[in-house]
């Protein structure tokens, strides 16, 4: 894993644990149903974290793009299916949406980068 | 084709007439790369109206929305296959999105009345 | 009951009755959770109704901002406070927000009106 | 004037009457600075009138886009300036402008069809 | 005060100070709106802040969060009737508030351990 | 140039090198876009810099701000005009928007800086 993704997952772990220790029902229960949405049903793990990516990138969210963008990574999507994905994200939400993309691009780099 | 649909989709034919009869390069090329975008590619056809489908609903759009669940509809996905879809929009969006979903459900069961 | 009132929670239940009725545990589960995240803990009902009309307000969601003033009229809310409450929207979400406003005042005012 | 003008603008005078009749100091003064905004100052009325129209059709408010598009009308502005205004604002804001551009050209050509 | 709620306040200082020496009439005005908004009237100053945390949480602005958890703790609230609002902030705005949720919580979590 | 431009105008250029390299039409189309759209036509290349920075201040998109800062002040815009059109941005777009306003006054501030 390259730094950047391991300070990112980290961080991620630290702070989801210390939200759930509040032990606040509302939130744990949306905790829990982020897991179950993605998983296999009428759409396959692959389809599911792509509507999970376009849904984070046109809300321009940085830490769900790329939380999004290493769960595709490991479901296996290709670089040219997640790019796909990405140009239907900039079209429908603009050209707001490039410094996103711009992020998106580096974080999938690193990613591919870890595989040697 | 229900009235609804009929009329949803004739404002949608003049207006689209009305707007690319001016000639604005800008505008011209959005339009052009929308129908462009959508056709197949490293992801299929399918894929990607779920894509279109779940950015329009999580930017709470209803005309986007009724526009891709046509299109989902004569891609010939199913129900389940675009509930799921919509399921994923409305935990990533939030309860915001329910009112969408409430018009999103009734435009489609409107779609499936026209099959008869 | 006013009509408007009438038609739009006589709307709002047959659609949601449609959807549960889909039996997708996703949704179905955040529907629940809208229920439960509204009762008193920590906060008062009374509270947690503005907190739902402001956040409605400045994600500027007509029909959410509809249900959240019914049930903060139910609750006893006073014009003022709920004046107070969107007065904080506003200034927070801009005056993008005055359409909504404008029709947050009349959906009131009609609440108000089915009193007599 | 044409009947969707005036419907337009008669509900809009008389909500904005019912708001400012409560008497909140905070709503009181930004409808206020509302109209103080955009007076000519470093920039003239016409390049205010279209940032307002911009910010309005990227937020996806179609009645404020409506109230600018009425005032760009009466400022003076044509066709083409307001067109080519729109045209950034659907790269900016993306597809999803789309049906507020629909709008927004079908309520400008009633304002010119008043001409007559 | 710990370092990083010394190094945002200090610049969210600076740079006030900034912007209000520029005298533009209009933002110097939305400034002293923010102010007043917030003080005692029909709802007391512990209500309203958490509207503004609300309101802040669910359009995502990480810095206006911030702001208002720290004059939410210096109002007296506690962390169960903070983590309650945000939780509704989370169901109504959806799982892309998450990662301002975690942010929210690292600060909340300063502001504490500023009292021994 | 002070190093923030300097480092923010590199990565800019890094990344978007990067997605275009990768030839996805729509995405390249859109950059594409991006140039051709804020050239003089019916308005001047000033009026267009004002509408890209007002859009990108409303949807609160930092790194678009500054893009559109620095063409707006090579453009020949002054202070004035450009916090005038800031203050429409605040003002429709409400507090929120107030963050982006602080880092918007440091990088317009560093682009006078250079100057020198």
């Amino acid at each position: 894993m390259s730094d950047k993704i391991t300070e990112f997952n980290d961080y991620r772990a630290k702070m989801n644990d210390r939200i759930l220790s509040d032990d606040n029902k509302i939130i744990k229960r949306i905790f829990n149903l982020d897991t179950n949405a993605f998983q296999a049903g009428a759409l396959d793990v692959k389809t599911k974290e792509l509507l999970g990516l376009v849904a984070s990138t046109v809300l321009r969210c940085d830490d769900c793009v790329k939380y999004h963008l290493e769960t595709a990574y490991k479901s296996g999507l290709t670089r040219a299916e997640v790019v796909e994905a990405l140009s239907i994200a900039t079209l429908v939400g603009g050209t707001i949406v490039i410094p996103h993309l711009r992020r998106a691009y580096e974080f999938w780099d690193e990613l591919e980068a870890t595989e040697a």
